[in-house]
C-alpha cells in the first residue's frame, strides 16, 4: 500500500501562530503534518506581482498563463516534534514586504502541493508547473505591516521576577497597620491580615538585589477591603494599611535604582463592593449615575444584607460567585475612560514598568486594544502581562498583550518533575506544544512561573521535595521567557488552600533558622547562571531526544548542554555527541570537566555543562 | 482492527471561525473530525465557576477534588460535509455568559474526550467523571462579551448589489466628457475614456429599480486620471468627468428616494502619482512633508521621467509594480487622521450606505479597527466590505470588516457551472469550506459576485454559454449573502482582458436590438424571487447529496428545493423525500406540480419548488 500523506492533518493559517510577523523584515510560517509522514517541507513563496508576463493583481486571478518568476523555493526546518505532528517553520524576509506561498510536503511515496484551497499530488511532470503557479489557490501574506507585528520589550527577556503578596512579605511601617493585625505566621485565613506593606518591601530591596531579582510582581495594592486586595476601592490610592503615593514612588525609585522594574496588578475585570461606584448603585438604584458602569439584571441591585448574598442570588454580574466583585462593563465609555486614566497614572506619574491584567479573558478585545495604544503610546517599553490560563493566542497577535502567564509551562513541570506522572517524551512534548501555539516572539517574553497566589506552592506538590524543586527551577530558568519565583519559594517554603486556611500565601519566613539556606544558595546561584549566560534566552530547546524517558532529559541550547536526572534512583545518562569526549565547563560547580560516553548522575540531580 | 478516530484529524480553536459569539448571548462552537470516522459528537460545556464544594477559579485549576455541577451536555449538529471532514457546530446560549467545554466524540469502537490539552479516551468507567471535571484541559470562551461580536448590517441580507465602473456605465452629461473622449461602444482600452458619468447612472436609476436593484457599487469616483480612478488626486473630490458633489448628492437622494443604497471604492492602500502629496515628494524629496506618507526607499523618490518608471526601478512602493500608485504609510498619523477624515466625510456629509476597501489586504489591522470605529461611530449600519480573495478570517473577527468580496464562491460556480470541470460533489464541498471558513453570520452578509471589473465576465468564461450563465446566477442568487450583479451582465454582456483590451470594461449596451431581452427578463424573474422569498437568506444548504453529481444538483431550503440539472443532455432528477409525490409551487413558472418520485430536466434546466 502507498504511504500516503494525512490530508486531514495537515495544517497552516493565516496571521495566527502559524504565520505571523516576526519583525518588521521577517516572517515566519509555519506548518504541521502527521509525525513521521514527511521528509521534508519546501515552500515555495515570493511576490505575487512578479510575471514573466506582467503584474498578475497579487495572485488574486488564476493566472495560469503565465509563469510566476517572483517564487522560489526554500526548505523549511523542523521546529519541532509534538505529540502527534511534525512542526516545520521558515523565517523568510520578502523582499518587498508581500507573499504568497504553499507548502511542497516530500513524503516517502507521494509529494503534495499544499495550498490554501487543499493539497494536490504533484507528479513530477509538466502539471506541475501550472500547480505551482496557481497562486490563486496559494496562501496569502499580504504586506508584512511593522504596527501589526507583536513584540514585547527587550528587558524582559533578562528579567528575574518575583512575585509579592504585599500583606504577607514585611512589615515595615507598624503605624498603618490594618486594625485587627495578626501576629506575623499566624495560620493565614481569607479573612485576617498581617500587616506587610510597601516599606517592608523597600526593607527588603537588599535581600531581593542579593538573590539577583530585576523585577517585582505586586499583587493588588490599590485601596480595598481583603487582604487580597482584588476588591478595588480606589484605583488612584494606595491602600493606606500599605502606604501612600509617597511610599510608592519611593518604592519605584529604590527598585529602580538597584535595576528592579515593578509590575502591578491591574484589576480591570472588576470593582469593589465598598467602591463609591458601586455603594452609589446600591443607594440610588436606577437613579444611580454609576448604573451602566455594571451588569445589573435586576433592581435593586442589592437586595439583602452583604452577608446574605451568594452566588445564587445576584441582582448583578460578578467575578466569578463573589458578590464582592461587581463586574465593570467595559463597554461603557465612562468605565473605559476612567480604567483608561488609571492605566496611564501608574505608567506615566508613578512610572511603573509592567501591567499585570487580572481576569483579563473575560473584559472585551477592544478595551485591550485601548489599553494598549494608551500604555505603549506613554511608553512602548511596558510589558503588558495577560493571566490567561487557557490558549491566550487571540490576545497575543501584537494588538493587545505581549505574553500572558505561562501557566501550561507550570502544568508540564509540575506533572513531569513534582508528580512523576509522565514520562520525559511526553513533557518534552508539552513543553513544545506550548511552544508552537504562540509567535516565537511571544514565548521570547512569557511569563513562567511555578506557583503564585492563586496555586499551591509547588513544594507542597512536590510532597516537601527540594530536590524535585530545584530540578523544576532549574528547568524553568533554562528556558526563554521571564522566570518569576513567588516569594518565599527560595527559602523552601510551603503551602496550599484548604480547610478554610490560605497556607500558599502564608507569612514570609524571615527567621535565619527557618529558611532552607541550602536552597537559597541553589536558587542565587541558578538566578546568577541565567543572567551571565543568553544561551537560556533562546526559545528552542535541542532535545537529545534517545535521552528523554522518564528518568531523564537532556538538552542543548546553543553551546549549553542540561542533563537532569528525574529519578530517586542514580542513572548513567549517554551524552548527546556535540559534548561527548569534549572537554566542557560545568557552569553550577565552577569546574572544568573531561567527558567520556555517559555521565553518571546521582538521583534527582542535573549537570549544566558549556563546551569550551 | 480497532476503528479509532483520527487525533490528528480533530481540529477546533479559540476564538476563531471555530468559536465566537454570535448574538450577544449566542456562543456558536465548531469543531472537525475527519470524514465518517464520527457518529455524533456531545459538547460538555458550562460556567467554569459552578462546583459542588464552591468557586474553582474558572476552571484554571485542577479542580479534580469537586463535582462540576455548571456543566451539562449537548449534542451537536453536523453543519455540513467538507472534502475530508465532518464539521459540527452547536448554538449555545450560556446563562453566565462564561464557558468552558470539551467535546466528546463518539466513535465506533471508541469514545474520545476532546480538550485543549488533546485527545483522551472514556473508557465508560469511573475514571471518566475525573477527566469530564478536568476543566483545566478544557476549551475556555471567558465571557462572551457584546462589543468583540462581529455583526454586519440586517439590510444587507436583502440587497441586490449592481457594480457599475463609471466610465463606462452612461453618459449623461456631455458637457463634462473627459478631453479626446472616444464613442460610446469604442474598443475599450486601459488608456481611453468613454465619457461615463454621474448623471448618466442618475438617469439609469429607473432602469435599475425596474431590475430590482437595491444597492449600486460604484468603482472609485474620486479626481484621479485613469479610466478606472484607482489613482486618486484628491479623495474629496467627484473627478469632474464625473461630475461634482452636487451631482453625487443628488445620486444619493434619489437612489435613496428609489430604496437603493450607495456603496463607494475607498482605494486608501495607495495614492495617486499625481496627488499633491506626492507631487510634493517629487519636488521636494526629503525636505517635502509629505515624505512619510510613503514608503520611499531612497531619495530623490523619482529618478526619472514617469514613462521611464516600471516595476524593476521604482524608488518607493507602490501597489504591485505600478509607478502610478505610491503606497500609502497608514502608519504614519497624518495620513490616518487624512483618511479617517475621508471616511467620514463621504458617510457622514455625502450620506453613503457603504465602503467598499480596495486592497485592504495590504494596509495595517491597527488601521481597519480605526476606520470602523470611526464609520460606524457615525452610522453603525454602514456596510463595510474588504476585497480579499484569499482566506479573510484575520479580518473578519468583529473588529474590521463585515464582509469580504466571495471570490472563493465564485471560483466553485465558475469551475462547476462553467467550466464543467468538477463534480457536484466537489462544489458542494467547496461551497461547505467557504461556509465553515468564517462565523455564520460573516456568511449571512458576505459580498457574492460572479464577476467584476477584475475579472472576465462569467459569460465569456463560460464560452458564451447562457444556459450555463442561468444556471450560475440562479445559485448564486438562493445562495445568502448579498449578490452583485456586473453591469451589463444582465443583457448579456461578454468580455475580457486580453492583448490591450479591457473587454470586461467595455461600454454598457443600451440599444434594444443588441441587449439579450430574454437574459434581462431572466434576472429580473431571478431578483424578485430572491428578494420574495425569506428561505434564500438562510445559510445552510440541504443538499440533496445523493443527487449531486457533475450533472445534476439538488438543494433545500427551509421549504424551498432547488434542482438544477447542470448537462447539455435531459436528465431525470430524482426528487428529495421532502417533496417526492408532493403537491407543490413552481417559483419560477409560478404554477401549481404535483410531483412524482422524480422530475424530467431539459438540458441546463432549473427548478424552484415551494411546498405549498
Amino acid at each position: 500500500m502507498k504511504k500516503t500523506i494525512t490530508r486531514e492533518a495537515i495544517y497552516h493559517s493565516a496571521q495566527s501562530n502559524y504565520s505571523y510577523g516576526y519583525d518588521s523584515e521577517t516572517l515566519h510560517l509555519r506548518v504541521k503534518t502527521k509525525k513521521n509522514e514527511v521528509k521534508s517541507v519546501i515552500i515555495r513563496i515570493g511576490d505575487p506581482y512578479i510575471w514573466d508576463a506582467g503584474g498578475c493583481d497579487g495572485g488574486n486571478m488564476n493566472a495560469t498563463g503565465g509563469v510566476w518568476v517572483g517564487g522560489k523555493s526554500y526548505p523549511m526546518r523542523k521546529e519541532c516534534e509534538t505529540e502527534y505532528f511534525d512542526n516545520w517553520i521558515i523565517e523568510y524576509k520578502p523582499d518587498m514586504k508581500r507573499s504568497r506561498y504553499a507548502f511542497i510536503l516530500e513524503g516517502y511515496e507521494e509529494t503534495l502541493l499544499y495550498t490554501e484551497k487543499g493539497s494536490r499530488e504533484l507528479n513530477g511532470d509538466e502539471g506541475d508547473e501550472r500547480k505551482l503557479c496557481k497562486l490563486s489557490d496559494f496562501f496569502c501574506f499580504p504586506y508584512l505591516n511593522n504596527i501589526d507585528v507583536a513584540r514585547g520589550p527587550e528587558w524582559v527577556k533578562n528579567t528575574v521576577w518575583y512575585q509579592i503578596f504585599p500583606d504577607r512579605f514585611c512589615n515595615g511601617d507598624k503605624s498603618i497597620n490594618p486594625i485587627n493585625v495578626q501576629d506575623w505566621g499566624t495560620e493565614p485565613t481569607g479573612e485576617n491580615f498581617m500587616g506587610g506593606d510597601l516599606q517592608g518591601i523597600i526593607n527588603k530591596l537588599d535581600y531581593l538585589e542579593d538573590l539577583g531579582i530585576t523585577g517585582l510582581y505586586l499583587c493588588p495594592i490599590f485601596e480595598a477591603t481583603t487582604n487580597h486586595r482584588y476588591d478595588t476601592i480606589d484605583y488612584f490610592k494606595v491602600d493606606s494599611t500599605l502606604g501612600d503615593e509617597k511610599t510608592f514612588k519611593k518604592l519605584v525609585e529604590e527598585s529602580h535604582k538597584r535595576g528592579i522594574k515593578i509590575m502591578l496588578d491591574a484589576v480591570f475585570n472588576h470593582l469593589g463592593y465598598f467602591s463609591a461606584q458601586w455603594q452609589d448603585v446600591v443607594k440610588y438604584g436606577e437613579e444611580s449615575k454609576y448604573k451602566d458602569w455594571f451588569y445589573i439584571k435586576k433592581f435593586p441591585a442589592v437586595d439583602r444584607p452583604l452577608e446574605e448574598l451568594d452566588g445564587n442570588n445576584l441582582n448583578y454580574e460578578s467575578f466569578g460567585r463573589t458578590p464582592l466583585m461587581p463586574k465593570l462593563n467595559t463597554e461603557n465609555n465612562e468605565v473605559v475612560k476612567h480604567l483608561l486614566k488609571v492605566a496611564k497614572y501608574w505608567v506615566e506619574d508613578m512610572k511603573i514598568d509592567a501591567w499585570r491584567l487580572d481576569v483579563c479573558n473575560e473584559v472585551d478585545h477592544v478595551f485591550w486594544r485601548k489599553f494598549r495604544e494608551v500604555v505603549k503610546g506613554i511608553n512602548k517599553e511596558v510589558y503588558i502581562l495577560g493571566e490567561v490560563w487557557h490558549d491566550g493566542l487571540p490576545w497575543l497577535m501584537g494588538d493587545q498583550f505581549d505574553a500572558v502567564m505561562n501557566y501550561p509551562l507550570t502544568e508540564a513541570i509540575k506533572e513531569y518533575f513534582c508528580l512523576n506522572d509522565i514520562s520525559g517524551e511526553k513533557f518534552r512534548y508539552m513543553v513544545e506544544e506550548n511552544k508552537v501555539a504562540y509567535s516565537r516572539q511571544v514565548g521570547e517574553v512569557t511569563f513562567n512561573l511555578l506557583d503564585s497566589h492563586d496555586t499551591p506552592r509547588m513544594l507542597t506538590v512536590a510532597n516537601g521535595d527540594k530536590e524535585k524543586m530545584k530540578l523544576a527551577y532549574l528547568f524553568m530558568f533554562t528556558q526563554a521567557g521571564s522566570p518569576c519565583i513567588y516569594y518565599g519559594d527560595e527559602v523552601g517554603m510551603e503551602g496550599e488552600q484548604g480547610m478554610g486556611r490560605e497556607f500558599h500565601r502564608r507569612c514570609m519566613v524571615w527567621e535565619d533558622e527557618k529558611q532552607d539556606k541550602e536552597f537559597q544558595i541553589f536558587m542565587k546561584k541558578i538566578i546568577g547562571i541565567r543572567k551571565e549566560y543568553e544561551e537560556f534566552k533562546l526559545l528552542d530547546n535541542r532535545w537529545i531526544s534517545y535521552c528523554c524517558t522518564k528518568e531523564a532529559l537532556v538538552y542543548s541550547k546553543g553551546n549549553i548542554t542540561i542533563l537532569i536526572n528525574n529519578s530517586n534512583e542514580m542513572v548513567d545518562v549517554m551524552l548527546p555527541e556535540e559534548i561527548r569526549n569534549e572537554k566542557v565547563f560545568n557552569l553550577y560547580d565552577l569546574t572544568n570537566e573531561e567527558l567520556v560516553e555517559s555521565v553518571s548522575m546521582e538521583a534527582n540531580s542535573f549537570r549544566i555543562f558549556k563546551i569550551n
